[in-house]
C-alpha cells in the first residue's frame, strides 16, 4: 500500500484534470490538491467547483512542494509546461502527465526537467466528448486502462508509486514502449477520431442534402459519429500533428481496406462483404467481454421519451 | 383519426418486425398481428415471444385478408416477397415495407404488385445493432423518423393512412422522392456503416498491435464505431449492393475529404484540422436539438459499474 501524496499540482483542469482532482478526493489520496490553469476563468470556474485545495495561474507556484505533479495539457503545450515547472519542482518528485501521444510527450518535456526527479509518462484511455473543468467526474476512470511509457533507467519505485495511484483512481494499468503505445493509439482511437471528423464534415457539406435532413435521419447511423466529432478541437489538432507517423500509417491502412470495400460495391461482391460484417461482431463482442463497453442495445441509450410528445390517435383499449 | 386495421400482416420479424408488433399492440392499432418469417425457429421465437395473434412461414397465408402488409426482409429479398404475396393479397389493402434503400425496394416490388391494392414504401429510421425478433421493443421508433416514398398516382388516402400508421407508433412521417431518400440515407447512414465496419476491420487486421490491445483500449474512441459495425451482416450488404450509385457517390466525397485531411496532417497544417474540428462540433448540437440525440457526455453510457471490482488501496476517511 501507498502513503497518500502530500500535494498533487495538476497542470491544466479540463475534462481529465478535473476528473483526477474529483478521484483524487474520492480516494483520499492528497493532503493538498494545487490546481493550476493558464486561464483565468478557468481557475475560477474550478475554484467554484471546489476541485482542489489552492488555485493560481502560475504554475511554477503550483507545483512549489508537491510530491506528484500532473500535467493535463493539449499535447502541444508541454514543452512550454516543462519548462515553467522545472526550476521550481522539489527534489524527488513524480512528474506525470496525461498526453495521448508519448514519443512526442517524452522528447517534449524530458530535455526541460531537472535529474532529481522522476518522469513517469502516463495515458489514462479515458474521456468523453465535453471539456471543461464542469464537465470532470470521479468515475471516469473506472475499470478503464491507463499506459505507462517510462523511458529506460526510470526508478522502478517512482514507476511503482504511479502505477498505484492510477489504480487507486480505478484504474488498469499497463507499461509499454512509447513508439509502441503511439501506434496503438493511432488506430483504436486517433485514427476512429479522424474519421469522424471527417464523416461529420463530408455531411455537413453535401450541396444536395441539407444539413436539416442530416440531422432529422441522423438516427439511422450517422449520429454515432458526431459523439467524438464533437470532442476539443484543441486536443485533438495536437494528438495528429504530434503523432503523424503512426497516424497516417494507419490512415494508409484504413484508406487501403475502404479502397477495396469501394470495388467489392463496384462489383456486387456480396461475399466480401458479408464476410466482413459477420467478423466485425467478434471484436465488439470482445470489447464488451473485456469490461470496456456496455452490452445495452444502442449503448443503453434512452428510448421513448424524447422531448417531443406525439398525439396517439389511437387508444389501446 | 384512423379506424384500426382489420389484419396487419408482418412478413419477416427480425428486430423491425418483431417491435412493430409491439408498438401495434401498444397502440392498439390492429385486430389481429399475422406474424410470418421464412425460418421455422424465427417463427417459433416469435409465438414463444407473444408477438401476434396467428404464426406461419407461408407469406401468401399471412396476407390473406390482411389490409396492411408491412414487409420486414433484407432490401435484397422484396421481389421474391412480392411474388409470394401477390396472389393472395386482399383487394384494397395497403402494401408497405421498412427497407433502407427505396428505389431497389420500389422497383424490385412494384412490379409484381396487382393494381386494386395500395404500395406506399416506407422507411423507418430506427434501429439497434441487434437482430431478430428478441430484439424488439415497442419504444424503438418514438420520436424517430419514417420516410414516406410513394410512386406518382399513389391514392392520397393510403398515404395518409400509413402517414397515420407510423405516427400512432410514435414516429414523425415526411415525404419525398424515392431517389432523394436514397442519397440523405447514403450519408446519414450507410456511408457511416461502411466506414464503421471498415475501420473495425482494419484494426483486427493491423499485425503489430494485437486484438487484445485493440480491446482493452477500445475507450480511446475506437468502441464507438464497433456498436454499427456489429449490425445485421446480411441487411447491410443488401444495402450497399442496392444502393450502389449513391454509396459509390457519397464514398468519393467522403474519401476526397480524407485525403485533405491526411495532406493537412502531413504539411503541419494545425489550422485546417482545427477549423473542420470546430465546425463539427455544431452538427451535434443540431442533432441533439432536433431530438434525435441525448445530449448526456459518453451517450449516457455507465461509468465506474464495470464488472470488474478493483481493489481500492486508498480509503478516503
Amino acid at each position: 500500500m501507498t502513503e497518500r501524496f502530500h500535494r498533487i499540482a495538476l497542470i491544466g483542469i479540463g475534462l481529465i484534470g478535473s476528473s483526477i482532482a474529483l478521484a483524487v478526493r474520492r480516494a483520499g489520496l492528497a493532503e493538498h490538491i494545487a490546481v493550476q490553469s493558464r486561464r483565468r476563468e478557468t481557475v475560477d470556474a474550478a475554484q467554484r467547483l471546489g476541485l482542489g485545495d489552492s488555485y493560481t495561474t502560475d504554475p511554477a507556484q503550483a507545483v512549489k512542494d508537491a510530491d506528484l505533479v500532473i500535467a493535463c495539457v493539449p499535447v502541444g503545450a508541454f514543452a512550454a509546461v516543462a519548462q515553467a515547472i522545472a526550476p521550481d519542482l522539489a527534489p524527488g518528485a513524480i512528474v506525470t502527465d496525461v498526453g495521448s501521444v508519448k514519443q512526442s510527450v517524452i522528447s517534449q518535456m524530458q530535455p526541460h526537467l531537472p535529474d532529481n526527479v522522476h518522469f513517469v509518462p502516463s495515458h489514462p484511455v479515458a474521456g468523453t466528448e465535453q471539456s471543461g473543468p464542469e464537465a470532470g467526474f470521479a468515475e471516469l476512470f473506472d475499470n478503464r486502462w491507463c499506459i505507462l511509457t517510462p523511458p529506460a533507467g526510470t526508478d522502478p519505485k517512482a514507476i511503482e508509486r504511479t502505477q498505484a495511484f492510477w489504480e487507486a483512481l480505478g484504474m488498469h494499468v499497463d507499461i509499454m514502449d512509447a513508439a509502441h503505445h503511439d501506434l496503438v493509439l493511432a488506430i483504436t482511437s486517433h485514427i476512429p477520431h479522424l474519421i469522424a471528423y471527417n464523416i461529420v464534415g463530408t455531411a455537413s457539406d453535401v450541396g444536395d442534402v441539407t444539413r436539416k435532413e442530416v440531422m432529422k435521419y441522423a438516427a439511422g447511423g450517422f449520429r454515432d459519429f458526431t459523439r467524438i466529432a464533437a470532442s476539443d478541437p484543441t486536443m485533438w489538432r495536437d494528438v495528429f500533428l504530434h503523432n503523424k507517423d503512426a497516424v497516417l500509417e494507419m490512415l494508409g491502412r484504413f484508406s487501403e481496406d475502404l479502397t477495396a470495400l469501394q470495388r467489392a460495391i463496384r462489383w456486387d461482391d456480396g461475399e466480401t462483404l458479408f464476410n466482413l460484417f459477420t467478423r466485425t461482431r467478434d471484436i465488439r463482442r470482445g470489447i464488451i467481454e473485456a469490461g470496456q463497453e456496455t452490452d445495452e442495445p444502442d449503448f443503453g441509450r434512452h428510448h421513448g421519451d424524447g422531448d417531443h410528445d406525439l398525439p396517439r390517435p389511437y387508444s389501446s383499449d
